[in-house]
């Protein structure tokens, strides 16, 4: 019968178990609002990584790490196969909750104890990955770990990236492998597939009361910073009709852009103008430079090149456009998503399918191995946020069809076609 | 003959010695750039002040303050009757130039220079006046020492205002004090007239090929703080249905009053929006709160009440309204209106007639005594700034005016009706 063993195993995930994993990895760099604040590869982001170690070390795993400080615990399986690796991150954003990476991790390190009650040796073994400083908070860009781990190369640009104090992230990877020298570095080594569990971060699972989601893929993005050029004068003494205002230039291109946007389908869009800066931002001056960024999102990799030609019709003398961030859509391995309904299935999740619109570590993932993601539903949408919540019997479900997942595609016969 | 005395000082009025007081004080706080950066009450602006009190002293001028630490440089008439007044501020904008204010008061030196060059007393006292803080750059409100002049009871309020660096306006006062405690302090004597020349910090001059203005009166002004409310959340994962953006709302209260106010005429209209806060300001956040100001100008009082009613309908659930400041217009006295007419004509200068659009000590002064004001070009409307420029020929023209004024007013058989 399919899925026997998978079953099998989910049956030996436990709650409280889970609970208390975060809960007790919560503790490092808690805030006292409920939230936490554990910033990549700060003192306190390696006491939370000794304690991970440790307790990888306890279920009987062999620790790996590799030059973008990335961890890898092992559970050896029957035959010396590329891995099946599920993980995530425990970096979080300044003010953030506790199930935000952290969930993917500790539902990992669940499913590790699962199988040791279980008794059960996979065919191939068994990875949890702590991806490095996914969050982007500490050093720019987020998923730093997961993208230098599939394209070595990009760790060298990022070493000189420096943090709000100054510290290079060559500084940081230094102190965190003196830390743990006894590590063994490993190069990226291939894998038989990843499969990321995560919190939505959204409101779609909960409106649509479903427990789970089977992620087809990761929307197209891309990140654009508009710089609107005035001549910052007196707001008293400069007539409207001599006024070069960028402020009301950047409301225009900002009305424009959402006007072109509103014309496409809603369902898939995401665009946001999150940050801006005002110069010299005084009240009784006008602007002289307004510099505003985009986030636009789409899962159709055509209405991101549409896109990418409103940007530049937008280009003019006194409006400069400058793309940040450029990210193809991804859409995960077919073969995965065919094994995730198979279990959620066999264990009578009501599943639903949705596209994430955030990055996750399996975006860059998806161009090394077979990937695939679980989302649970987010209470109000809520992340980044110590109000961030899942109800604990979500929290479950999804641990049980990641086991369910991760064992099945570990005991294939086959790997699964990339 | 009509205005022989005031004709005859003009005639004393030196262009090179007006340029080297400018330069003299611009060396008080000079920037690398060229520009001065002097805030009031600073040790720099208390250097500026002792060598202004020399040099009055030299000129055989009394030296008063008063307790908001105005200083006035006080050449005695014939007669013991209310003073005549001139001068302007010393303290400048953290990136400002050398002739906002400063040229007021070095012009109003130039004119004791004058009066003692050619011999004459005039039957009223003149007096030299250096208004505290004006710029509002240190401590808020601007206009603070003539506020505080005008209405003694203000400045209670204003002694526990603090700088950027925590230091209370009381403190900075003291020190002051302290440092010059050879002054007497007056309190606030009646004024036969104040006569403020400057700058006109904004283009129309210049584009009207005129070396001086008549300034009829000051456009009245309110400042509104508006807040819109949003709920933060990512930016990939919450559909555009259910987003609450305070940045979108922000762009349509602003669009709306743009579009309100374009119905009004531009001529006397100015519409700033020139402050700007967004939280958390990230790139891939929602914004939840936007936090803009406004600064509206307009000649007409009934046009600024119409503007008040828009306020108020902008109101909602998730759009707070806060008035910030409010004046009302000023106009100037018209008789005074009339003699610098007369002396513009006597000198042959080809005046114009303005309102002014920016806040001036002589706003205040209105309140306490005839007052009107001169204002001269600025190049590209440039103020505000290390490029500040007005060609000294104008420079020379607008002392020459305000000599002849003054003159005449200090000798008028009768004082100017209010």
């Amino acid at each position: 019968m399919l899925n026997t063993a998978g079953i099998e195993v989910s049956g030996f995930i436990r709650q409280q178990r889970l609970l208390d994993g975060l809960a007790a990895l919560a503790r490092f760099g808690a805030l006292e609002n409920g939230g936490v604040n554990r910033q990549a590869l700060t003192p306190i982001e390696l006491d939370a990584r000794a304690w991970l170690i440790d307790w990888a070390i306890t279920l009987g795993c062999e620790v790996f790490t590799d030059p973008c400080a990335n961890l890898f615990f092992r559970r050896a399986g029957r035959e010396d196969l590329p891995p099946v690796v599920t993980g995530s991150h425990i970096d979080t954003q300044p003010g953030g909750g506790n199930l935000d990476g952290c969930y993917g991790v500790i539902a990992g390190m669940e499913y590790l104890s699962a199988l040791n009650d279980a008794g059960i040796t996979t065919r191939r073994p068994i990875e949890v990955a702590v991806w490095m400083n996914e969050e982007g908070s500490r050093f720019a860009p987020g998923a730093m770990g997961s993208s230098a781990f599939v394209q070595p190369s990009r760790l060298t640009d990022y070493l000189t990236h420096r943090d709000a104090q100054g510290i290079t992230l060559a500084e940081a990877l230094d102190c965190c492998h003196q830390r743990f020298s006894m590590l063994t570095q490993r190069p990226a080594l291939p894998m038989a597939a990843f499969v990321e569990l995560h919190i939505e971060q959204g409101p779609v699972l909960e409106r649509q009361d479903k427990p789970l989601a089977v992620v087809q893929g990761i929307q197209g993005l891309r990140w654009y910073q508009v710089t609107c050029l005035g001549q910052p004068a007196h707001a008293g003494t400069t007539p409207m009709a001599d006024r070069r205002d960028a402020m009301t230039l950047a409301r225009r291109c900002m009305a424009q852009l959402e006007q072109r946007a509103a014309a496409l389908p809603a369902e898939e869009l995401r665009l946001t103008f999150g940050r801006w800066e005002v110069e010299p931002n005084a009240i009784n001056t006008i602007a002289g430079r307004v510099t505003f960024t985009l986030d636009f999102r789409h899962a159709d990799a055509r209405v991101l090149a549409q896109f990418d030609d409103w940007m530049q019709e937008l280009t003019s003398e006194d409006v400069q456009v400058a793309c940040l961030f450029a990210h193809a859509p991804v859409a995960f391995n077919a073969q995965l998503l065919a094994q995730q309904y198979a279990c959620t299935q066999a264990l009578e999740i009501d599943a639903a399918t949705l596209t994430s619109g955030a990055f996750h570590d399996a975006m860059h993932l998806a161009s090394h191995c077979p990937t695939t993601m679980f989302f649970v539903p987010s209470h109000n949408g809520i992340s980044h946020n110590p109000a961030e919540h899942t109800d604990p019997q979500y929290l479950t479900l999804g641990a049980k069809a990641l086991a369910c997942c991760l064992t099945e595609l570990a005991n294939q016969p086959t790997g699964v076609t990339p």
